[in-house]
Formats: C-alpha cells, structure tokens, sequence
C-alpha cells in the first residue's frame, strides 16, 4: 500500500494561501514517507467528486513552486461547502473516506479559515468514530481576516494588511492635495472582527497621519456620534480619512450597509455579503456636512494584491504548510498547524499545534482594550507592525508579476 | 535683478507629477540661469493668493529629491480653477503677474493636464497681448487619462496602466477559484477616453486570459448588447471579468452611471463626476442573468498606486520636467513639452515641444480602428506594453513605502 498525500485548499482565496501549498509540496518533496501527492479541485467537492489532480510534478519543479508562492487567489480552486453533522448525514463522509481509500490517502491537508476548519474537525470526528485511524487529517489555517482562535495571526493577514498600509499611506497623498474640505470613507473587509480595519493606521509613519478616525465592527455604530466626529475632525483638518469595517452594526444589530443595499446574499455558512457601508456614509455625511465627500471600497484587492504582499506573511505561510505535513508525517491527526510569538521587541515566532475543537466555528475578534470607540491604541499598532515587514522578490514578465496557473 | 522659477501643479493627482518637479528641481540646481526656485501652493490659486514656498533646499538635497520622485500626490498641492478668457476679466491676470514681478520670475512650469494648459495658454495670451516678454510660460503635461493632443502619451499613464494590468492579473486569480458562474465588473477612470480601460487588456500575460469583456467610452453603450455579450461569454467560461469605463454613455448621450446615482456634482470645469456604471451594470446582471455579480471601482488607487509604478513613466515623467524648465531656459514661453515614439520595435521615445493652443482644451480619444464594440486590439497592445515596463526600486520604511512630505 502507498502512502499518499491529498491537499486542497477551502474558503476566500489570499495571497498567501498558495505559500502554503508550496510549503506542503516543499517538505513532501523529500520526505520518503510520501508516495504520491494530490491535490482536490475545489476543496472538499473535489474530493465528494473525485476530482484530483496529480501534483507529483509540481513538487520537484523549484522554479514552479516558487513561482507559485508567488500567485495569489487558490490554485487547486475553492469552495463553500459545509459538511453536515456526522450522526445527521453518512453520505458525505462514506463518499470522502472511499476516494481517501481508492487513492491510498494516509494525509489530509486542509488549507482554509474557521470554516474550513469545521470540515477537518467533523471529519476527523467521523474517522474516530467509525475507528478509521489510517488517515491523518490536519488543518492548515489561511484568512485574510485574522480572525481565528488559538493562534497568534493568521496566513494571509500580514499580507493584506500590508496593502491596506500602504495604500491608505498613498490615499493620504493623493486626498490632502486640495485646498477645500474633503472627507474619504474607505471600507475595509471584515464582517465580524475589525482587525483588517486596524491596519490602517500602520500608515501613521513616514509623515502621514494616518486615518482621522477608525470604526471597528467590535463597536456598535452610531450615526449621530459619527457625524459629531467627522465635524470636529474637520475643524482642525481639511482633509480627513475615514476607516471603517464593512461590517459595521448599529444597536439594533442591523448591518449598516443594509440601509441602501437591497440585495442580501448570503452564502452556505449563512454569512451574509454586507459591503456598502461606506457608499451609505458616503451619504449621510453629505446630507449632514456637505462637503465634498469619497467613499471607497478597497474589495477583492486587499486580498489578492499580491505584489504589495509581506515577506514575513508569505515566509510563514509557506512555514505553516510545512508545519502541517510534518504533523501528519509524524502520526497526529485531528489538530491544525499554528504559530506563537515567543518575543515582541525582536519578533520571533514558533511554530506549534492545536486540537482543531478549539479553532472550528470560532471567531476571535480585536480585543476591547485594544481599541477606542473611534481609533486603535498603540498596543493594537505594536502587535500589527512586524506582520508587514519585507517585502517579496516578485519575478515580472512584460513588466507585470509572473504567477504559476495550472 | 534674479532670474527666479516659479512652479506649480495642478488637476488630478497622479503618480508620476512629483517626479516632473523632481526633474525641474535637478536640472534647475545646475544652471546659472536660475537664481530662487518657488513653489506655488494649490497650483495658479497659490499664485493668485501668494502662497509661495521656497524650494532651493530642496533642489540641493538628492536624496529628497528622489524620495520625492516616488511619492504620489501633488506635493506642491493642486487647483481646479479655471481662468476666465483674457477679454473678460484683467483681475486675476493682473495679480498673477504682479505676483512675478514682486518674487522676479522670470521662468513659470504649470505641470497638470488639458485644463491646466489651459491655464498655461492664456497666461501667455495675456502676456502677448501686454507686451510682457520677462516671462518663460511653459507646461508640462501630465494625466493618468492619457487624452492630450500632441504627444505620444501623457506622463502618469504608464503607472496608472501598470497598476490596471496587474490588479487585472491578481483580480482573475482570485475570481477564477470557485466552480460557479460569477461576473465581475471592474470599473475604470475615463470619462471621455477609455485609455486606461483598454490597459485592462495587459493582463493578458503569464496565463492569465485577461478581461473577457472591454467597454470603453469611445463606443455607444448598449444594455442589450451587452446582457447578450456576458450570456455569450459565460457559455465558455465560468468566470469571468468584464473592464468598463467610467463615463460609458448610452445612445441618447447620458451617461450609464446616472441612471443609479442621484448626486451629479460638477468641478468648476464643467466635468462631472461619473462613477457608478459598474454598480449599476451589477444590479442589471443580477436582475437578466441572475448569476453571482461583483462590480469594483478601482477609484483613486489607480492613480496613487505608487508602489506599483512604471519605471519607465517615472523617468520619463522626470525626463518631461527637465525638458520643460530647459525650454524656458532657452528663451521659449506658451510651449509644452512633449515626447514622441521614434521607435516602435526596440521602444525609443525623443523629448519635443509643441505650441500651447495645440493641447490646450482638447482631448485625444482612442482611434476607432483600435478597437472594436467589446474589445480592443493587439495594435492597441503594441502601443500600450512599453509604458508599464519596469519596476521602480522604491524603499520600504517599516513596511511601507517611503514619501516625501513637506
């Protein structure tokens, strides 16, 4: 019998959920205990419908994997797929463990974020349960949103912070050059946690001032107190930035963006798509203030430009894949591969593991003491900087980045 | 008396607009010709107003000065004011030069687009006409829009067309993950020349397919048409990408966005700000083909995105700054610079000059034998490629590019 590898990839593609995979072919590549590796297309649909692909290839060719680290989005494709719960539904888990079997599976990666995480977690419970105990199955985290337990940040988090850095450094530019008062609304990811939101105010360097004034989801929002803010801001500034989380709620627990969207979508794990917020801020401050006033929606681009992303983010990324085959190759299943900070003045991380019960379904959020009702404390700036450092060497061909597309 | 140079910016900010005033202030540091050097704060208003700053330690200081070169905004500040014809009104042409004539200036650089021309064209007008012949007037063209007559393309567009081709690029990755039928709807700046959405087309590199779909502005928007294109598309590809521009205009002249947006505010140029034909084509996709839609605006980050920055428009954009304050030197006033293709195969450009009223409030579409109903073609390619080639070697301070600010 062989002993091979599966990996698929789960969730909202980032810039550094290929580092991952690439992390993962990387140490397969030269570990005997690996026969064959394959990859599901689409996450865990590819594996209810038997789409794999060979990655034999792909792990000795160097170039290609660095390429691949390289290419943001998921290569093996995604999906949004939630496994229903193992004593309701047998279908799903009879139909995975019978692809595992046919293709000699003894490794399961999982690449993905909380939810993702709820699939190796019911997965695992269903081969305890059924004393299937051939197949290590691990999770490897990625979201751009930074918001799961048990680790000190998340895959993919640096990097897209690092844009939200950079270009609110380069808004602040491009805004403070009339003379007229102006406010820029600029909405960032984040439905439930306002870590992404934070990052903003890591522009507060090189003579920027950053955003005027930060509105994370973790506070309730309210209308009237904002204008207040925005009108005293004004007073001492021309030209003022505003952050806000897309998830923004007032006391009622109503998304703020529903006030001027009509359509609710709302996916599988019944997240619903809540971007808008800054359009309707956008025009309460004009009904209110009156002045010329921009918002903007950073959208897919905070979390696919990879050409701004963060060497520490793309390095661990590719570490915590390495991480998590070598947890499998070592015998443990049912766990997810994860980092610490062992030193805060000259950053350092370790990487470690965690049972996947304390990491699925769960959500971590930015803590209150962290943050003010309009801003972010320094504390909150310190944990955030070195997970934007370096930046990466990025290959371009006819002067635009070079990517590794199957 | 001294010969002193006084320059401003002016119009939208760009990428590329402080490394024309870099390219003033180095060529300006080594003539015998230049006594003082002033810039005018918020463009011909700072004039207007006397609010001059001194720059000579600036001129001295290469590091700044290259420092400068990679910051995007207008770090003198920009105007949106229009003078009034030269028969009209004598106020504001009679403070301008009294203003020179306090701070002897004898050389004045207006670096800005065909408004600023404008500007450029009448103040020399004004001169002609009272015999002031102290003064060299001379503009320095710069727009992301790329639609000034009498150049082979504007300073700035190269960035911003950099910047377009490469979100393109990471934009199809990240939309091509999922199995499910999706549109995607990037909006692009443009309100009467689609040049920047045809830089969308770049993208069609390293794997990458490119926009599926090209609207520009140059064609009559078409609602049918175009719900029959996109159903025409999704036949072959699951996902896909579709580059409009802003100021998209259907047959009976109105512009698209307008038909979802309330607030029509207009400059004092008469333009119109005309962002929101992507939202509007989301909600007439979602409404005729009901498939899963995005629309994005890559709003102002298309034209600050420094950190994306072609390295050929950067020099060039310096290059254009020393041409113009060297034509000053050498005796000529109500000229622009310029710049011509001389190469087409092994890109070579030459720096011109050309008479003022040749640019002044005229606009360069793209040619009609370019592109077609939905896209463009390769001729357009070809003259595109080789103004976003190259990286420009920028420093990162904590993580995010460095600036320089006054």
């Amino acid at each position: 019998m062989k002993n091979n590898l599966l990996i698929a990839q789960s969730g909202g593609p980032t810039s550094a959920i290929n580092a991952t995979l690439s992390g993962i072919l990387k140490l397969a590549s030269i570990s005997d205990k690996v026969d064959n590796i394959y990859g599901a297309k689409n996450g865990i649909k590819g594996v209810l419908n038997e789409k794999l692909i060979e990655l034999n290839e792909l792990k000795k060719n160097i170039n290609n994997l660095n390429k691949l680290s390289f290419t943001p989005g998921a290569a093996l494709g995604s999906c949004r797929y939630k496994l229903k719960n193992i004593n309701n539904s047998h279908n799903d888990y009879k139909k995975i463990i019978d692809v595992f079997t046919k293709y000699d599976i003894s490794y399961f990666i999982y690449i993905g974020g909380n939810d993702s995480m709820d699939t190796v977690m019911k997965l695992n419970q269903y081969c305890k349960k059924n004393n299937i105990n051939t197949i290590k199955i691990i999770g490897a985290p990625k979201t751009i949103d930074n918001d799961l337990k048990e680790i000190d940040h998340t895959p993919g988090f640096g990097s897209a912070a690092k844009y939200i850095a950079t270009t609110f450094a380069e808004l602040e530019r491009d805004i403070s050059v009339y003379e007229s008062n102006s406010v820029t609304i600029v909405e960032v990811m984040g439905r439930n946690a306002g870590w992404l939101t934070a990052a903003s105010a890591l522009s507060r360097i090189n003579g920027n001032n950053g955003p005027s004034l930060i509105y994370l989801c973790e506070n309730v929002f309210d209308e009237n107190k904002f204008i207040k803010d925005v009108k005293e801001k004004l007073k001492t500034k021309k030209s003022i930035i505003i952050a806000i989380s897309e998830g923004l709620k007032t006391k009622d627990e109503k998304y703020l963006s529903f006030k001027n969207e009509t359509n609710k979508i709302s996916d599988v794990f019944g997240h619903v798509y809540v971007a808008g917020a800054g359009k309707y801020l956008e025009q309460l401050v004009e009904k209110e203030i009156g002045c010329k006033v921009r918002s903007i929606e950073l959208n897919l681009m905070q979390r696919c430009s990879m050409h701004i992303a963060s060497a520490t983010d793309i390095k661990e990324s590719s570490m915590i894949g390495m991480k998590a085959i070598q947890m499998a190759l070592e015998g443990n299943t049912g766990q997810m591969a994860s980092l610490k900070r062992v030193n805060d003045n000259d950053y350092k991380v370790e990487y470690t593991s965690v049972p996947i019960e304390k990491v699925a379904n769960k959500e971590r959020k930015v803590p209150r003491e962290w943050i003010t009702e309009n801003y972010i404390k320094d504390d909150l700036l310190n944990y955030l900087f070195p997970l934007i450092q370096g930046e990466i060497d990025i290959t371009y061909n006819k002067g635009i980045p070079s990517q590794f597309i199957f």
